[in-house]
């Protein structure tokens, strides 16, 4: 029998849009919208908050906030700033009270551009943790800081090791009081792809950007709380296609209609995904966005 | 009123398919094919003869080689060595009787994984010209070798620039007798992706490999024989939703069809591109396959 | 016979220092050095201006100011932007009358750290020319901007061209009506490396940052101006080998202790460089102050 | 007081070397040399065997096996394949009888040129770890090969974290029965710079390479077996004018001067580090040289 043909999305946002456009009662889920017109951002706050919605939604509970800021698709010398403010400022509401001890750590494939941007990111942190180690609080003046790590741990195919193997190691040894995670995310809209960040207490499921779904990476499998920033940068090759045929047959119910396109959909467009031309520049600009808003939240306690 | 939805490919192969499905006639063009059963390579040579040729193919009058090597996506610790020497056999037919100077230009954008097969295979190349220009020919010994030189231009985001440009300055000073120029290629199917190579007599639209395009690189245009290497690493993103819908709506008349294609596929789809999620490892791969098969065909005089 | 042991230098400055410790009257030579004491930046101007001056510094006829900011060495969120602004009051004052169209070329060898400096600054450049080529003035709103261009030509080892060749073409084919060109120098002293910024109208000597001399690029032999802008990033192995050692040995007579060098600097270390170990971030860093401060000086018209 | 200037090395045999200069007995240290004229290999072996023996070489107990083959330094496109086998010989005797899981870690930093060996050298090897794991043996058909994983760490200025924190993780995570670690080491002499290969049964300090000591990676701090393979592509910029002093001083007492060089190399110079000015081509080369050596030690069962 023929697999269903599942759109994935790792937007919390996008599995919330469906419900709204069924207009379905969508219990268990508490969603805020709003819009800062000044800035041109918009803030949605996902929270998942019974099982059902988590079943729902296909998300554990939890908070999901959305940024989204079409104008982070333009150039911009400062690299938005602005961007960068408001996703410190929701990042210091997120991390927990003893923070001392930062862990970040970029996931992704460096060598493949849209899935470079937690590597890129980590590149521009300001990692303090071997400095305050050695020297002590006055090594960096009047800064307070806490001991912020990084780790760039590769992906599965690099390493042969599962990121959570690598993490649950390095945080034993380490003892982080909290992580972050930064990860480029698969959408389902090829419209929010490099405009969008979301910032979720629920972790990260490592290789989801490019659709390898790996043991997740949370409070449960790593024994502190994880906090996970990402960045939309490919759809998944199959879901464009679902979506332009999905339009033409909406007569058809729904079983038959993701039957009749996990036929249409061939296996070898599921190892494919689908990003912007210009994706060189998009990363690197974002993953300064995201490392800013890091170093921002970090170091205004 | 709409322009219409135009499937995109590099191959010469891919166009003449078209007609072989449908049965037609195309004057103008003779195709042979070969298979060689033991190294698994079919090769198949596309001649557009005529003018009227050209137009039915979309393709300037010359020859089209095309090895197809499903194994190529396979690793290999060899990098395909079998595969380098069928393509320097044909290559060292394909060049000009006078050849004791060859440009070769890697084209692409070495910050974007599939569109960097150019630039790669260009740093695995033996280059000669500024050691035969200082020391003479015996500076390498016994090996009887033309002067080599060779130019990653970059791509005109970058440089502002056309590739045009650069070369016919370039080709200006320092008097090639034959081009190689080497480029990420847009296929129409996902199966030919990275598995296929094609060599033209004909030169090469430069950026098409990702959608842009740019001035021919070509004897009118550059003044000496160009020859075109190539490999599709993407498929247009909008030609997986065509191909998916046409095969749902093989009723409609060929123009309709078009019309409401152009409508479907919205231009937001148009600057994207689909590639596989291992892309890094295979262009690390095909752009050694292609340099050795460069070296080969240049060393053995 | 040996060749005398020369101690190089790119910066104009490191030749004139030598002619003050000596005490020596330096004719047709004008130095004028300003402290900015708020900023901790020293600008020095170097002004050669007789053919004579030009035999005894050993550099071309010309202007040669350097800006000395030691805390360019320190780490810094905003990438040093005093030190940006300052460079780009000097650069708007050597630039030519007519400059509707800038070439920036970013010299050196992207693959070997310290060399890298010319190729990371075009990236983070504004390139505008196929922008207002193609839309016009409009399409860049209210900002007015010259036409900018780029290219990173690569070294010989890696094109078998000259710089110079490379570049005589794509100026024929752009018409700029002035050249930037980017490059990492050697100094002589290991406390110059990486603080400071040399700014000529002579154009550079490509290759010379790790040594190999080439063919120059300036009004001469390109045909247009040619501004140099470097940063000092490594020391010739010999010259610290030289400086060591001739401290010791003051007493001796200049020509015999050059022929002592030349026996005691072996023809190994002439083909060696030495830079601080903290290359990368110091790349990284100088290579945004040095393109805001071309940015900032070509868009404030 | 000033401290002592020493001059560093992570070559077992330049150890040796100083006492057999000094034709001093050095009882505990056993040292077998041979050469292959065929091939152009010579091969020096020495062991350690008593703890005076360690504290007259600055080393602890153990093996190091040399492998000198000036051959390596000349561009080859077998990237020496001879060397490689000749290393996969000795590493196979060197492995524990034990070796079902082989952990391969590529330290030094991957953004300076002569650092990067062991994180480029990583991205060539065969990691089967997740293919096992996940399939079984009959995943690679015929092949019999250990489960193989791999991670570059990075360096402490990039993560905040000792290696030994990373790696101790991780083993207490994925349990390796034997861990091969790469580096990039310092020698003393020019000479040797890329043309030989260190193996030894004692593990490795990261970041000697570059001359930041961190703690030793070996069987007492990993709890398994460490082999360490390193190749020296820098020389302390210290070391090279300390050898030119010394030997003009050679009339001076040892501890005399010690104390003169202390006060001549000075502090910014201990910073530094000295390398080729092709440093780019040869790790490239010499990262695949190792990586097949293990590559072809560990199918080879």
């Amino acid at each position: 029998m023929l697999e269903r043909y599942r759109v994935r999305t790792d937007l919390a946002l996008e599995n919330s849009e469906k419900y709204e456009k069924d207009q379905a009662e969508l219990s268990g889920v508490v969603i805020h919208r709003r819009e800062n017109r000044e800035k041109e951002i918009t803030t949605t706050v996902v929270k998942i908050e019974t099982d059902s919605g988590a079943r729902a939604m296909g998300k554990p509970k939890g908070t999901y906030i959305t940024l989204e800021a079409p104008n982070m698709k333009v150039p911009d010398r400062g690299f938005h700033r602005e961007v960068s403010r408001e996703l410190a400022s929701h990042l210091k509401k997120m991390l927990p009270r003893k923070k001392d001890a930062v862990l970040v750590v970029g996931l992704g494939n460096r060598k493949i551009t849209p899935d470079a941007l937690g590597p890129c990111a980590v590149e521009h942190l300001r990692i303090t943790r071997h400095i305050l180690r050695e020297y002590g609080e006055r090594a960096l003046g009047d800064e307070r800081t806490p001991m912020i790590s990084a780790l760039v741990p590769g992906v599965m195919a690099q390493t042969g090791m599962e990121t959570q193997e690598i993490l649950q190691g390095v945080v034993r040894e380490t003892r982080p009081d909290v992580i972050l995670v930064i990860d480029a995310l698969a959408a389902r809209s090829t419209r929010r792809l490099n405009c969008t960040i979301q910032l979720t207490d629920t972790g990260i499921s490592p290789g989801s950007g490019v659709g390898n779904y790996r043991c997740g990476l949370n409070m449960e499998t790593l024994g502190v709380p994880v906090i996970g920033i990402g960045i939309p940068t490919v759809v998944d090759a199959g879901t464009i296609v679902h979506d332009a045929v999905s339009d033409l047959l909406e007569s058809l119910e729904d079983a038959e209609l993701d039957e009749f396109l996990a036929e249409l959909i061939s296996p070898s467009l599921r190892e494919m995904f689908v990003t912007p031309k210009d994706i060189d520049d998009t990363i690197s600009r974002l993953s300064f966005t995201i490392s800013e808003g890091i170093n921002l939240a970090l170091s205004q306690r």
